[in-house]
């Protein structure tokens, strides 16, 4: 990959109580954000069932298409944690159990605690390029296969795993942005919006309309790794709504 | 497909601002939660950019291989919403303005307040079998084409489309289940639950660890359209962990 070429990842949700609706998943935001920081896009993700051959092509398909895939879920101790296992067909690679993985393990439960469930959870794929992604929470680790990040979906696990990996991550430019909202109804915005973005083909104008105290209102947001560029079209699209006989407000910007 | 043949379904969120953590998904819950009380079992989920190439394939995919595909997000009034001329493009149709949703909307705006970028959302994809999903919110509507129904993605209006379009879903036997939770670490639960999987191979059984007041434990959940295996399976569960010297509680019914 080229300095200027974007890096970009992909999300693979692993996890049928996301499906079932029981659970509300919020890695993704986190790890959009995360990566966000780091200058690293976001640009899809997949939520799918606890079902072998549905991770493997979805691991196979988005380590080809993007820089990195995170999983989430599925490397617990039960029947139903089949992540490794997929994972590491996918890979075409055995299964093994971990040295350095199963030495954590075994250092953090008492001999009597120790069930070959657990254990379950030393396993990784095959191969010296295996890296652990440690644990602080409940010490499980998850690891690093080329560039594919398998994590726990548990979010304060995943969170500190996360924080573990980040320094592996390469990253473009960090992209920002600028926000103005003003309450003028997304439907006279469009228009004139239209305009302020093919003015800046290479700026991102994201449009969200919004009901504030009973009021229609519309939020534009600006995003760019270009600093210069960004502030010529967030003073476009600040421009453009006084023509439109509004107010622009910064939300980000704590009120007067 | 036959009685016996779960009815299933995939959701496809369009939208870069979730996809750069901006906004937090809470469609994909509530539509999971929605599909699963008709019996349909939502299988996937994909969240894409609002990029053409992106959502003409993922409809297509998607629309082959389950029985319903929803969209959300991009049918705005904004340059940046694209979904329908994207999915025009996943079914070889023209776009075309629809007459039903042009006279809604005109009804809707008064005669100064009409715009081409607030009509652009009378658009549908061409053909008499599409049928228009109500907006009871912003009047805007979606639409149904074949097995693809398009919403907004602000959810309430997401949401009150799903109620308009439920009663053309066709469900199967509506999956129940049974949660049971004790203080034992999933670690101990894991091997006896994969007996008791083993024992009820057509349930699917998810375990889920907690920490509540500082102690570990596992929640266990049972689903199953067969209510009859279901409380069985949920006595083997019960069964299970009293064994293990823990106590069954069942956290969805209040506290004594």
């Amino acid at each position: 990959m080229t300095e200027n070429d974007a890096v970009t990842a992909a999300v693979v949700v692993i996890g049928n109580e996301v499906l079932s609706g029981r659970t509300q998943d919020v890695n993704v935001q986190f790890l959009a954000l995360g990566l966000g920081e780091l200058g690293i896009s976001l640009d899809e993700v997949r939520i799918i069932a606890d079902v072998e051959d549905e991770i493997v092509s979805a691991v196979n398909l988005l380590r080809d298409k993007y820089d990195y895939v995170f999983t989430t879920g599925g490397i617990g101790p039960t029947h139903d944690d089949i992540t490794t296992a997929s994972v590491s067909k996918a890979f075409g690679r055995a299964m093994i159990r971990n040295p350095e993985a199963e030495a954590i393990l075994l250092s953090n439960y008492k001999p009597e605690d120790v069930t070959e469930a657990r254990m379950k959870m030393a396993d990784t794929p095959d191969g010296d390029d295996v890296v652990l992604i440690q644990n602080p929470v409940s010490k499980a680790p998850g690891y690093q296969v080329e560039n594919v990040f398998v994590m726990a979906g548990v979010p304060r696990i995943m969170q500190a795993m996360f924080d573990d990996l980040k320094p592996r991550l390469k990253g473009g430019a960090p992209v920002s942005s600028r926000s103005l909202d003003a309450f003028i109804p997304e439907g006279l915005v469009a228009g004139p919006l239209s305009d302020v973005q093919n003015q800046f083909p290479d700026i991102e104008i994201g449009s969200y309309p919004f009901v504030r105290s009973g009021q229609l209102g519309t939020c534009l947001v600006a995003r760019s790794a270009d600093e210069a560029a960004l502030d010529e079209a967030a003073d476009a699209i600040a421009a453009m709504i006084r023509s439109l006989g509004g107010e622009p407000n910064d939300p980000t910007k704590p009120k007067k």
